[in-house]
Formats: C-alpha cells, sequence, structure tokens
C-alpha cells in the first residue's frame, strides 16, 4: 500500500488521516483530496489547530478534567460548590453534564471504567486520587455518574466499598424511563427500578 | 458556539476538524479528544502530513491531475501511450482507472461536470486546454470516462461537439450490466444499452 497514490505526500496525509478513529481509507482519501482543493490556508490552519491543542491541554491536576492551566477552571473556580463530586468516566461526560446546567460541584474523571476483558484493572483508573481527594477532606457527597452498564455498575460498586470508611455520602445518577420516552420502550428492569424510585408527583 | 468546550485550543481544533465534509462538531469533538489520548508525536505526524501535501501538491500543467512535479509521472512516462487521452471528472477517477490496470494512455482531468444548477459552465473546467492539447496533435483517441449522469453526459455531448472539427476519434465507456448484478437489479434504460450495446461472447 505504501506507493497507492503515485504521490507520497498524499500517500501519507491519507495513512495519517485514517489512523483517526472512524476515518478508513476511502474517508482518509476524500479529506485529503478536499484539504487538495481548498486554499492553503485551510490545511495550514487545520494542522496548527491541532498542534496547538494537542501541546497546549494537558489535564487538571486535581480532577482530570482537560484543561489548559495546571489546575482546570472548574477546580480553581470559587463559584462552585466543593463539597459535591461528581465521578465521570470520560472529558466527553464533564461536557454532557455541564450543558445541562444543574451541576454546580466538581468532578473527578476516572479516564474510563473496569473492564475485565479489557484488562483495564481499577489501578489503571484515577480511583486512589479519588479517595485521596475525599481523605483530605472538606467533600460531603460523591456522586457517582458513570453508565448504567456491567462496566458501569461494576465500577461504582468498587468505588463505594473504598469509599466505604470515609463516612462520605455516595450517590449516583437516577435509573429511570427516559423524557420523552414511551413506557412501552422502556425495559423490564428500568421500569422496575423506575417504580422502586418512584418520586413525589411536581406538577 | 465560541467557548463550547472551556478552552478555546480545543474549540479550535473542533472547529477546523468539522470544516472538513462529512465531519460534523460530535464527531470532530471526538476525533479531538481522540488525539488527546495519543501520545504529541501522532498529532504532530497529522499536522506535518497535512501540510507538506498541501504545500506539496500542485496540478499537473498538461492534464491536471495531482502531481508533485510540474508534469505528473503518467504525462511524462515514456511507457505510456501518448496517442490516447482518456477524460475524466476529477483526480480519484484517475487512480479508479489506474487500478483497473487497463488502461496505458494518458489523462485529462476536467476538475469537475457542466452542472447549470450549481453554477458550473465549460469555463470553469479544463476543456479549453483539452481541445488546445488535441490540436497540438499526436492525439488519435478521446475516450470519455465521465459519470453516466446528466451532468456526465451534458458534458460528454459538450466536448465531443468541441473537438467536432478536429477529427479526432471520440469514444466513452460501454453501459451495460455492471459485472457481479443479477438483470433485475439493472435499470430499464441502461438494460436497453446493454442489449443494443452488445458484445461478441467470448469464454
Amino acid at each position: 500500500m505504501e506507493e497507492e497514490f503515485q504521490s507520497q505526500l498524499l500517500n501519507s496525509a491519507v495513512t495519517e488521516l485514517s489512523r483517526l478513529p472512524g476515518i478508513g481509507r476511502k474517508t482518509a482519501l476524500r479529506l485529503a483530496l478536499h484539504l487538495l482543493r481548498q486554499d492553503v490556508e485551510a490545511s495550514d490552519a487545520l494542522a496548527r489547530a491541532l498542534t496547538e491543542m494537542r501541546h497546549g491541554i494537558r489535564y487538571c491536576s486535581v480532577c482530570h478534567n482537560i484543561s489548559q492551566e495546571p489546575v482546570c477552571p472548574i477546580c480553581s473556580s470559587a463559584m462552585r460548590d466543593r463539597s459535591v463530586v461528581c465521578v465521570v468516566e470520560n472529558v466527553k461526560d464533564v461536557m454532557l453534564l455541564e450543558n445541562t446546567g444543574i451541576f454546580n460541584g466538581l468532578y473527578h474523571v476516572l479516564g474510563g471504567v473496569i473492564s475485565p476483558i479489557d484488562g483495564i484493572g481499577p489501578d489503571r483508573l484515577e480511583i486512589d486520587s479519588l479517595v485521596e481527594r475525599v481523605r483530605a477532606g472538606g467533600i460531603d457527597e460523591v456522586i457517582l455518574a458513570l453508565g448504567a452498564t456491567m462496566e458501569g455498575e461494576t465500577t461504582n460498586y468498587y468505588i463505594f466499598r473504598r469509599l466505604a470508611d470515609t463516612g462520605v455520602k455516595v450517590t449516583q445518577l437516577a435509573r429511570g424511563v427516559a423524557v420523552g420516552n414511551d413506557i412501552e420502550y422502556t425495559d423490564e428492569i428500568t421500569l422496575g427500578r423506575s417504580l422502586r424510585d418512584r418520586t413525589p408527583f411536581s406538577a
């Protein structure tokens, strides 16, 4: 495949683009040919943005969210409630939760969930640092906001046990019928949970 | 949407990535976060490959295919039959035809097809330069290899008329049943053409 496209410059660009997730060689070629049709400025701007992003973004030393500073804007904000920490799987989950506009506490990004099949044990995740944060004091509640999957639940339980002797209150996201969904499209287990965890009606 | 992701470096990268065709902001974010998880070398290599490609590749002054030299390897090859020129819509079509291994002549890349709806007239395409190439002599046959679409057929006919007084032989790709396709999946017009243009059986 080395000289597939006659030009080794095109070949290199296609090879590098196709390393991105979800981008095969056909799509990579389409993207490369698109850039060749654009002004030089377009590909220069893209290359510069990617380089500056990768070199400029680090991980917050407190919550492990992405950040341009050693401590991220959320962790260093005086406006946030420092007594509540929401535990999430990854950086994208922080964005999703921030977009709800509901949460005003801090985060803790694990960097994944426990998954024996993928060889990801607790030691590969930011769980020790979470326990340290809680032990350091000032945190009243840890909200587990991992996915309602087998791996998410396993990780929830593991963290719950690790935090057991700290006395911190541990909660998790409510399970229930998705807003906008009909009952008939909700699986039995979720339906059962939503019945058991029913809340007072508010109009 | 300016500060959507808290980090303006991430924001710029997502914005630039989402300018690529078929890549929306969600996909762009997924790609950016992927690069953030990789070594610095991964994004550096991608940025460098794109920049070097865009700055290093120009268009062949003869056939308008992409090339790292003023004249492309096909046009400058002593092994190619210079008496046959295959007219294609774009650079990708050259790659497709080269991959068949059937054609040993030269190419002429139009850079599109005539499409009044998209405001693309003959003057926006490399048609004058094709006529010039033919008038310069040495070309016996021009093969029209444009798509069998309304725009492709219109362009075929326009080129055919422009070349009428040069005396060059003008042919086009055969229309017919696609190899591997059942008759029942072939549309009536194609089936009619394949019947009219039937070829001697060869086992």
